[in-house]
């Protein structure tokens, strides 16, 4: 495996049933990355050292998952200049509107690029797409990946409106 | 003046109009506080290092306020063993809901004491009440003084009263 | 067991699974406490005597759970000079939003500290906080306890930080 | 002025302005009331020999207007048999919801009749027609009073359908 | 069973789970009521019917549960001059924010006296305490039976707290 | 004017300014209509003949408006088979949701074609769509009118475009 | 089977558990129509030339439902001149209020007549409604069922109340 | 002026106001951008036309504004593989939430990077961050670029920490 080029980080391994469709979307599209717990509440010196570092280490991108009081994605925004991707992750009560509201109402200054409510694996769709909206040959291949993934998409619609049409003929007879 | 025990700090100093109510409300009580620009987000390393250096410097409470994705007080409770009082401040939309979420939904672990939404003399009393409930002389002092200030309260109802009981009867003549 | 400085109260025994986390977190630190069914509906007077008499019987904090329109918090507020900790216990319907606006919206004089949805835990941390930030034996003994927790905490958190980078190592040979 | 049967309360006379809707409301049907400022949070002892004494003063109903954590009209419940009617009334953010909220999901055991927000006059007319449903002369005077009220409402529809037919008309030209 | 005086109504029998609380209460003070289904988007001419009959046929308050666009509890106070009490009942979604909205928020003219989400059981006290608050023999036996059930609900709460006493201390040894 | 094939209606004529778009859009599409004050809780009973006659009196879509617990397009489509089409009014407080949700949320047997908040120009235009689908001479007239308006939409926005590209270019020089 | 008259689409095969409920009500009717996946997101071409073709394929309605962030109604309004009918589908988090606001709120020029969250049927039922209020005879024909479809309504109505009158009276036993 | 390599659209002209904000972050960072008039709902062909275009005319980033049930950020995102952000505009009811539902929760497959309700700035900036996260000359030079922005950020909060602490000194004399 060569070097990660998105860090994918949550206050708790308890998160990664969330967020591991975000390494499985990266997965797809061949791209590395690292995944690891990083909490803004508990272990806040890391948690800056690793948004400060994350360039230097080759990292292009960073997909934050957090729930609640979600601090980690605008943290790690605020102390990086790479673009971060915001998971809301619903915890037990509010359908993850807290979240959703902790990470996407950043103040102007520090952006978070924020995804849907439990939505990782856009978040690794999006870091695909940042990628490769560069103007490398990896930004290229992934260009290409991308509008085969768009193909595919399609074709899986195109695939369940048969699979509908066929029910609905079938309760038909 | 003497040593400052409560850390009054906000993100920017355009929260001061609401931000101060904090300070007359401690300034009621002779409790002695500085005040000061802290952002979670503009200046990270430094707003650790407040909240990190915050016990040893002599506050005993810390009042944070902010707003949107508001990530000041509990950042500041993650890195401080004081206990921070976080006030929400309404910015241009959604009245504050999103600053109230962003600081009352800590985790586990790291607890904010919030107020009401732009509640900030009430974040003031609440440093006054912890304070007050010291078993030292300024902690019986403080006692006392908020004894008469809740019997202030009611006088003051009491007078509202009067005045609403004459207006009443005034308009039925 | 020496005298309780913190009182855990709620409106029916029925809270208890979820006030029990104040409790628990209190004995991790070694403070005593009190728990204690006082409701602000079905025994006013009552209630409003436990606060008058609250901080001449030693009590220094007081933790109040209450769902829907939570009443508790705030009038105990309303008749004692010590710092209430509220905590919004989440009912059938509306996911605690009801019992979170009850509990924090409070008018300007009578603070509640209020902190998350079901968070009694945090409410335990907070009145831990709000003892060790007193200048006595007790508050230095509390403060050092409660670094140690947060070391704790950190370390916690880079345990998780191991498993889930193994884990992720795991599956991806 | 025979003895007020309808008692309304407030928690302070700045509510005055909303809540004299519901006085008004009782001046056109005849229906004596007092008013007056009774905060369950800044004189709570008052607020609960309010309510314990309001029957024995000849109240019949209890009309009780409050906003934000408003807890009056659940509190004075708790103390009384009178039906408590509840106003909430709309404070500087979140447009009452929290009023609401705080009045309306009371526990079972202690109701409160909440009408909209700022539904002052509501509240008035609901008295009357508490009062209306006695099977005494009163109830009787105020039963025929109510369905005169109820035609004149449709009489004042019925005139501005035909203001509106008379402007769409003369736009029509 | 003598003429009943309460009409609980809601707009199918599948509600009778919800709405049957009502019914219990009002058994429980020995008042006597009927029930039916009376649907406002169903039957709205036979709606109409029952709430323009309803103080004629002898009943003196309307309670009335209905949930989503929930308009029963509405419909019927404009047709009758008794009041009607609304239960927002909740459906699959929302959690009955929407029955809430749709039963309180009644324009100035047509009050209803609204309850919590699924609050019947104090609809049915809510009735009990209008039907106290007469001035003939029925109003003082009720008021009177009203009192001993506040006295109930208090000495419940006290059993309680005792039980809550009694768990802390056994898990303490 | 030949006989009106729409109805637009609304609880109180101070609704007309938001109500009139819609008569201002059927004007575009050169449909006739009748506007006038229906009210579900000031004139119930005509509110239901109103609904009752819609059809025999030739129209062939209702359009009603109504804020808060917005009975009335529920209640006039429970009374007719033509479509009815509701336009949420927001009124003071809440910003329209509780008209939204007052409307929108109809039980299973009677459905209201629910427009945005306030945006009864949309309600006109689908009354327009509603009327082009019939097989008719009109409905042809209509469908061709209707894919005219979407072509001027369309210039509009072009035009509005390069308006847009003017004033960057201007700012740029 | 003749020519379909309403296109019932949704973004995957996933939604026909919630949206055949639209199927089931037009059978009743004896209306012909066809189901389709139709993705907004994933086949973007398709849907616009779904969209363009329905009215020359004989579609006289679309009924379309979609959850999330649901696109579908609003882009399918936007290239017919067909009435579209909005289902808001909830999803896992939010309970449908993202679908329901992404569908409602459409911009002046392009209306959705939306229904409540989950209602298939009444899409259904308002498709019919529609057909029924042309000039046809077909129209004649579902105005007729539509008629009789109310009275069963009403029946049904009316055997749930009997029902419950006997379970009532059996519990009074 | 080079190429743009972002392109900012809004579904009209009136919302350059908000969006300009975006425009004027990439006029910092010395982007270039166009911007233009791209409705979803108005222009729906172009639209599509638009997003598949983009990549292939040097775009590398798409921002785009919308309000209410705001389709166009995810309609361009499943027609484009470039990264799309969306700017949730706030329309005159619910302060922006429709907006910010309707952009924020797109399907799996096809992600939108949301920020703040009104977030034009933001949106800007994070579109400068993707073209910094490039690994080519460009980015690096904007890397630095926006270290150097973050300590002005900094450096200015500073300046506002020493303004503040001068007012209240200033207030104490």
């Amino acid at each position: 495996m060569s070097a990660p080029v998105v860090g994918i980080v949550m206050g708790s391994n308890s998160d990664w049933p969330v967020m591991r469709a975000a390494a499985e979307a990266l997965d797809e599209f061949g791209v590395d990355y690292e995944a690891d717990v990083v909490s803004a509440h508990r272990m806040p010196t890391e948690m800056i050292a690793y948004g400060e570092q994350a360039a230097e280490r080759g990292l292009r991108v960073i997909v934050a998952g957090a729930g609640g009081a979600a601090h980690l994605p605008g943290m790690l925004a605020s102390v990086t200049t790479l673009p971060v991707i915001g998971v809301p992750v619903p915890l037990k009560y509010l359908d993850g509107m807290d979240s959703l509201l902790s990470i996407v109402q950043m103040p102007a200054g520090v952006p978070v690029a924020t995804v849907s409510i439990g939505g990782a694996r856009n978040a690794g769709l999006l870091a695909a797409r940042i990628l490769a909206s560069a103007p490398d040959e990896e930004g290229a291949r992934l260009r290409a990946a991308m509008r085969d993934f768009q193909v595919e998409l399609r074709d899986q619609a195109h695939a369940k409106g048969a699979a509908l049409r066929a029910e609905v003929a079938r309760e038909d007879e």
